[in-house]
């Protein structure tokens, strides 16, 4: 296992740069009133594929090879991973080959093929999803891009803290959503190396709450299937998002499905931005965590801006 | 009358930079394809706020003799000009007072109150307006800012185009919707002076096309109470926003209420912002006018972001 560093952090923003948008920090007073502390709010919503996946996935694609990069890349995802990596491929014009599983939303599909990626379904069940994705490799000798447990995708995700101290200096504290742990051990590997007292905490539903347990147990505990509606983080920490996430994160903090759809809708509704619901997990912990964050400089990381609008959650109550 | 100049706008910039966003551009590949052009999204929603209308409202704000701020301003509006105004004089600590109908809808009024406004209400009629603002005005002694047709304001409002040209280069165009036209005269008033070959287009609610009627019969022509989604353009011009549009528009666009709610709901999905209707008139007119726009640079101005979450257009019909 290869556990990368810092200086492939500082090699990923230069190889990234020209194909990321440098996001925007926003901030508003009434959401510092509510919680007391000093938000900044990183919105990777806006990056042009909606998440900030596209560092990590721009990363692994700009980096290869000539000759490997004829092959092209594959991986297996049915959210931001699989559209930002097919978006990276486009901008560089390589294959890219996605296993998805058949029952996966049509707009996730259509996303994926809008950018040139090309999909190969498979049943909804882990074991199909690894034969068919290794036929597709074997056909395809696309390089795998795992959707976090992947140091470029690790260290391409770390440039997003590090912009957030370029441009706000040293923060008390940065919090963001935890599924896989591929944003949060971005920030440990950044936060650690360029402000060592920043506190990281990672935010978590309830309902799938797996890296909670995990960090309280000391070792990586898997759940088969939650069900939140924060889709994004459903994945179990792998050995090497575990690696970081063990070493440098101060608590990992959990939410209700309520107080999650409450906080994205506080969050459109004050800031202005369509925001998924995994991204309105630290905010909705913040809430709950008042203490803990009351006085403080707090980075938030809007992870990403993906939605259904024709069924909003707030509506569906 | 008196017609701000180009150096008024220095001057405002130089005011109003601590106290507002220098927002942030956003593009689309999707919507570049979609189009044709090479389209340029300044986020004025971004604003803290929720409107470009801060950027007049703090000009007039922050201008005033220190005398003159004892007394603070006011102003009579429904919408993002008495919120901002309540906002500007907020950080600068001075009365604001607003005049509002008594049918505002609430969310509006607790906005107003939330930035410190005071609210007196009016009968929704002109005559009760002017009749209440002039006794607001005579007990508070506050300095009328009217929402558009005041210098300081056209100053402030045209930051908006001079940010875009600063960070963009030249475009061949810029497009804003149009209502009382103070977004449009600010955008005539900066690109006159620093990009006199950039093309101004205006663009207006075809159910709300009084700008529309002016500018081909070369008057100003204004409707009584006209009914359209996009609720912040229902106003008319007046003879200072009529000098600018008369002299440097060339053009104004107009479109349906449908089209209208289809832009606004592919601008929330591509862009990932939220975004009032008024905001999505130009993209609605660019998507019907191909021909004008395609192969060009455009700056579009999204000016505001204030919408009820819980009644989106496209879920109503």
């Amino acid at each position: 296992m290869y556990i990368p560093t810092y200086d492939d952090v500082l090699a990923a923003h230069e190889r990234i740069k020209p194909h990321i948008r440098r996001t925007p920090v926003l901030r508003s007073h009434y959401l510092n009133e509510l919680t007391g502390a000093d938000l900044y709010f990183k919105c990777e919503s806006l990056q042009e594929p909606g998440a900030f996946k596209v560092r990590g996935a721009s990363n692994a694609v700009f980096g290869l090879d000539e000759a490997q990069a004829k092959a092209g890349v594959a991986t297996h995802s049915s959210g931001n991973h699989a559209s930002c990596l097919s978006y990276a491929a486009m901008l560089r014009g390589i294959p890219c080959n996605v296993v998805m599983p058949r029952t996966a939303p049509q707009a996730k599909k259509d996303t994926v093929r809008r950018y040139g990626g090309k999909i190969t379904e498979c049943e909804p069940s882990t074991s199909s999803r690894e034969a068919t994705f290794a036929q597709v490799q074997a056909a395809t000798g696309g390089d795998f891009v795992h959707p976090y447990n992947d140091p470029r995708v690790i260290s391409g995700q770390a440039t997003c803290s590090k912009e957030m101290i370029e441009d706000l200096g040293e923060l008390d504290a940065v919090i963001a959503p935890i599924g896989g742990g591929g944003m949060v051990s971005g920030c440990c590997l950044t936060l650690s190396n360029i402000a060592p007292n920043t506190l990281i905490y990672a935010a978590e539903p309830e309902q799938a709450d797996d890296a909670y347990r995990s960090f309280k147990a000391g070792h990586i505990i898997a759940d088969d299937a939650p069900e939140t509606i924060a889709d994004g983080l459903k994945v179990p920490l792998k050995d090497l998002t575990w690696h970081f996430v063990s070493s440098h994160v101060t608590d990992i903090l959990t939410a209700s499905e309520q107080e999650i759809v409450d906080a994205m809708k506080i969050t459109w509704k004050q800031l202005r931005i369509v925001m998924e619901p995994s991204s309105a997990v630290p905010l909705a912990t913040i809430l709950k965590n008042r203490a803990t964050f009351a006085g403080k400089r707090v980075g938030v990381i809007i992870t990403g801006g993906n939605v259904d609008l024709d069924t909003l959650p707030w509506q569906k109550s």
